[in-house]
């Protein structure tokens, strides 16, 4: 396991182990999460979901569900009036009036005095449905004559995209080189592990309060608000502890939030629903799968010369993220290196299958696995190392990439180099496959919202002389309120254990757009570390009026010039007492300057970059197929690391999650119903599958993230998937381009590759 | 019952009927009291209490509680190291060390899974008592030999005052009239329908949060902190919907807060502990009881010369603001009237009864019953029509009174002229008796602290257009909340059904001296009315920079002069990109000019007073002395009402108290014991009781006040007691001295009377 060296430079005790309370709460399992909440009086609803992957609804008859004892109400789609809502698309219902389009489709909803007459209520509801024909593959679904899932999607294209930057066609044509493959991904969960928990309470006056946590409480906020027709100042979002949320819980579940509120509306009391985990699979929003096909045009000395990509996502029965999703998928990894012209083609096709998210890195490791896998291709044709191929192409500080990103900071050719040398790049071991992939990741997106892009947050001086900040981001176990505590800490000149954070609660947090696009250090903090500056000039103030002389703050006290001193609780207690009850409060505002990008996407669309390079070295077994991961070698270049200790551990879970996705993850359809639906089925890694995971941090200050901090949260997952598959190849000569990179795939690649023989 | 004449100016439609949300959730069942609450692996605690009335603890065996199956936690005194607290002096402890002083006083705690194993917890400790004489009578606890309670009250002196204004012996002696009285008042309970009830959560990194509903949760916040030595923002106080609470739990029960605590933090788990009705009664600190000695010096045409008072007061075991509620008791009314030379002696004894705290009013009701009484005396002697000598003598606009209240609006003649012909008083039916009565009462005490006389608040506009007021000031049913809003409507020109206030959770109000001393309008209104000033000029501000070109508010829009308009929605949507997530906030504090008062408590003490005079119409039964109150007037000079429901409901609240207080309440003892420990042999009037009640509000402009306003809630209850007392004696031609006036007392007065003849 990692030693101090691990980090190249960095001496401030401060960074080396800071944690927030709650992390002792979940240690000591006192921590009280979204399921463990009970209000008085609480209802508990439960959804009826479409047996049917396709079919029409003639008729939901609620009466014998209603008359039962202990139902408190029963509510199908007909009786609402609430409008169709959606992140992109307003291609949803809270319930479904005329049509389902998935197995798991939300018919119908009951709320009861327990679950057991919930769940009883849910048999006693008879929905008649006249059958429809289905389609389950994303070919077939773009097929004439296919069935059609939404009047706006014509063709089941929810989305597509072509898209030409520079002369692909010239490149393709004069390359010494054309590498090609096809890679395919399954739909992946993010498999939190707490499921999608809400308890609804409203009150006809004071407006709704959902007790559900979620990574961007202000954006559910807005939405359901608009749903249910409410004044988004009468919805309030208060969190508990977060189980777990990996980007499968930015917006949580919608459908469970509006249906629970539905529910507490027409009861007139608290009602708590939480998904099963059956449900978490059929329901959750599961990352898209995606078919590649994808070439690479290189001259004889490795230069890239363009890339072409031909991308068919499959969006499901309904889309909430999936267009951008695939947008990202489609691009990211085109700014890793070099590459003048690029050509992609985008098409998101609807099916009869679970609708789909986002997951953590939204997109970028599935394109990682194809773009990393076809580098390995062309440097085994070429003759060249892997590792000194992407030296030669890989992207620097001060370059703008093919799409228009502007790279402010990159350590990406020390993260390559760190990579490979701790590793044993070139003092491999016998009988070992050994692969290399490299990153870049957005932190701090610009694009989500025109003229949202920054973040704000307050910082408070108590009567005690603590400090409590109030930031819209959240924390959800990846770290970022104790980042948050010590970069207010370092602009205050106090010690961590000082400050308090909170962020839970819509009423008291500034508007956020959430934990999503890597933004929480590098846009959050930022906002932090004005708030605390402001802060500390407004103590400096008052201490100044205090004592008539100019003043210093320093070790967490005030000093005049002629050696006077006053303690902060001093401090705040003479403002209290001059304002009547007020409390010193600074503002901090972080406005970046506007990104500036053009109709194709071309443009600026992050605060900074983040740059990593894993490498992986494998065992694989020729008889049974069988890999086993030796170790992951992830070298970051995250800017300024500010909490080593929250750091290392997004590595080791951004990394595990990779290897999820690499070797043990996806979904298993027989038609349109799920048949890995369960933890039992559905194999996430166990802590007896991680391997020795060693996170290398390049540490180089960016020049706008605070104190020259940059995101780690998500590109911790893009380059194992990569670098896996490259392993995996070096150690067999044969390469496997369907994820997961099971057992069984290896060896039917082995026998496949053998009968070609 | 009322008519819309009742007020006498006031045309305005939002003053006639605004109630806020929780009113609704309150008549409708929904409304989630303090005993609501569960949290998830929460504790039940229960105290074990003193059996004696005095006692040396020898010892407290915990051992078989803690070996109960289900017990997590028992605690005794001599394990703490909590230091002594008190609000006036510290003379209690969590739990009894060495002594116990009362039948009831906290000896152990226990915490159990459930309440019944907690009970059986309680009978299985065992503790050695040495068992100690006991006193009970005020006169026998100051007398040569008597038990001692405390060591820092020799003699069993808890306070005592001696005050001479004036010259009262010249008066006394050249007065052409002196009457003299003697009165008794008993211990009456605040009788707040919800019981105490606290649920302590205690995270070691985040610090103890108490759920439980007080009218001072900042002043409880900072007691408690101290006793648990936390800094006082690691303790943060959330207020569910309070059942109650009529001054009686201004700072609720501290030792179930501290116990509560105590327990949370031992076992890690949150702890609910609620008193029972006895432990109410027994623990739950009533009104100290009173017997006064007064005389009055008047001259033939009715003008007061001097007013002599010798009061002693029933501190009971413990003080809390047994002393200041003896002081205000002591003087208040002497400023109802122009008295220029005054005497008071007052003592405050120890004795071994139930300890005492304060009640609505804080005494003044009390000194209203003997004041009142001995004018109806005086004006019998004098042939003067009770009245006309009030009349005579009462304070006016302008005046500063004896003990040095600057009355800067004043309708008191009003107050009685209006009460008396509304009652008739020119036109009695035979048969019936009448009486009046007068009282002032300070507005916005300036001298609870003196570096902390005001209030503040913050009003922000929400992204929907919709106002959030903060404030520290609490609404327990009284209905200052409704109030506050209709005072930022008024100031924002909106409508009140856009405002919303919150002021239950420390974290997030700014700091309050709390619902005391009847500040919350005039003081806390304050604050909230240039809260939202400052919002409206921040508004318009924005909305001029959006516009770039002078605006005005109006009509909860923004127009500017070339007929441009501005939506609250879209000015606070523009600021909210402009800063990256901020709101429009807008600060209040209201800092009142200094109160002077000098050490014998001469000087300004309160922002505004108000004034009343009711008058109460009864009949008596001589056969059985049973007294019938017919109808109570209740003429008001609460400045300008800014809420007519709510002013309806205290007049109609307080006077049915007053009228408890009057005829029916009163602690009953058996030694130590008390006799009426339940609600059942304590009786409160309830709905058959309640008499026509007829509210007159005399508006004139406070200049002070927001809007005009000046307090109402607690004058209301003044003086009902004198006016009945008067009532009866003038039925009766027979005065009674002691309260409550019961069928039995006046019984008996008719039976000594008849004796006497």
């Amino acid at each position: 396991m990692p030693t101090e060296t691990d980090i190249i430079t960095g001496d401030r005790k401060t960074d080396r182990g800071f944690q927030t309370p709650e992390v002792w709460a979940k240690i000591t399992g006192k921590a009280i999460y979204g399921i463990d909440l009970k209000l008085p009086g609480m209802l508990y609803g439960k959804i009826l979901r479409s047996p049917h992957p396709h079919a029409r609804i003639m008729g939901v008859d609620l009466e014998q569900a209603r008359r039962m004892p202990g139902v408190r109400a029963a509510l199908a789609g007909d009786e609402l009036s609430c409008k169709p809502f959606g992140m992109v698309y307003k291609d949803e219902l809270p319930l479904a009036i005329d049509r389902v389009r998935y197995i798991g489709d939300e018919v119908a909803a009951v709320a009861a005095i327990d679950e057991k007459i919930a769940l009883k209520a849910l048999e006693a509801i008879n929905v008649d449905y006249e059958l429809l024909p289905a389609v389950f593959d994303t070919e077939e679904a773009m097929a004439p004559g296919a069935p059609q899932l939404h009047d706006q999607h014509p063709g089941n294209l929810a989305w597509q995209r072509e898209l030409t930057r520079g002369n692909p066609e010239a490149a393709f044509k004069t390359a010494d080189l054309v590498v090609e493959g096809s890679f395919s991904v399954p739909q992946v969960h993010a498999a939190y592990l707490e499921p999608i928990c809400c308890v609804a309470d409203y009150d006809p006056y004071g407006g709704l309060t959902l007790h559900t946590a979620v990574q961007s409480p202000d954006i559910v906020r807005e939405l359901v608000a608009d749903v249910l027709d409410l004044p988004v100042s009468k919805v309030r979002i208060i969190g508990p502890v977060m189980g777990g949320g990996f980007g499968g819980r930015v917006y949580g579940n919608l459908k469970v939030y509006i249906i629970s509120s539905l529910l507490a509306i027409r009861c007139g009391r608290p009602v708590r629903m939480q998904l099963t985990r059956q449900e978490e699979f059929i329901a959750g929003r599961p990352m898209i799968a995606a078919k590649i096909r994808a070439k690479l045009a290189l001259n004889q000395d490795g230069t890239i010369l363009a890339r072409a990509v031909d991308l068919i996502t499959d969006n499901g029965a309904y889309s909430a993220q999936a267009p951008w999703v695939s947008k990202t998928l489609s691009e990211r990894n085109d700014s890793v290196y070099r590459i003048p012209n690029i050509r992609t083609t985008v098409r998101l096709v609807c099916t009869n299958k679970v609708p789909t998210g986002q997951y953590r890195a939204y997109g970028n490791q599935v394109g990682n696995f194809a773009m990393e896998s076809l580098l390995d291709m062309a440097a085994k044709k070429l003759g060249l190392d892997p590792l000194e191929l992407r030296l030669k192409n890989c992207v620097k500080k001060g370059e703008v990439t093919v799409h228009g990103l502007r790279i402010n900071s990159c350590a990406l050719s020390d993260c390559l180099q760190a990579a490979a040398d701790e590793i044993g790049w070139h003092k491999r071991k016998p009988g070992r496959g050994y692969g290399i992939s490299a990153a870049i990741h957005a932190g701090g997106s610009l694009v989500f919202d025109k003229n949202m892009r920054g973040a704000s947050a307050y910082a408070r001086l108590e009567y005690d002389g603590r400090v409590t900040l109030f930031s819209g981001e959240q924390d959800y176990g990846q770290g970022t309120h104790a980042t948050f505590i010590l970069i207010a800490a370092r602009a205050l000149g106090i010690e961590p254990d000082q400050i308090i954070i909170y962020s839970r609660d819509t009423l008291t947090s500034p508007f956020s757009i959430g934990a999503l696009a890597m933004r929480q250090t590098t846009i959050g903090g930022k906002a932090i570390q004005l708030a605390a500056e402001k802060l500390r000039e407004k103590i400096a103030q008052t201490a100044a009026e205090m004592l008539g002389e100019p003043v210093v703050m320093e070790g967490g006290r005030v000093r005049s010039a002629t050696g006077k001193t006053l303690e902060l609780s001093e401090i705040a207690a003479d403002y209290r007492f001059q304002t009547s009850g007020l409390s010193i409060t600074g503002e901090g505002k972080y406005v970046p300057s506007e990104s500036a990008y053009d109709d194709t996407g071309y443009g600026n669309i992050a605060v900074a970059y983040s740059f990593a390079a894993h490498t992986a070295e494998v065992e694989v077994d020729r008889e049974t197929g069988e890999v086993k991961i030796i170790r992951i070698v992830a070298a970051h270049d995250s800017g300024r690391i500010l909490n080593l200790i929250s750091a290392r551990g997004q590595v080791y879970g951004g990394v595990t999650q990779g290897l999820g996705y690499s070797c043990q993850e996806g979904y298993l359809f027989d038609g349109g119903r799920v048949l890995n639906d369960s933890l039992a089925d559905y194999r996430i890694p166990t802590a007896l599958d991680v391997p020795d995971i060693m996170p290398i941090f390049i540490e180089q200050d960016d020049p706008e993230g605070p104190f020259g901090a940059k995101g780690l949260g998500e590109i911790v997952m893009v380059p194992v998937l990569g670098a896996v598959a490259n392993a995996v190849a070096d150690a067999l000569g044969i390469r496997v381009t369907d994820l997961p990179i099971t057992a069984e795939r290896v060896y039917q690649a082995i026998v496949e590759w053998e009968c070609e023989q």
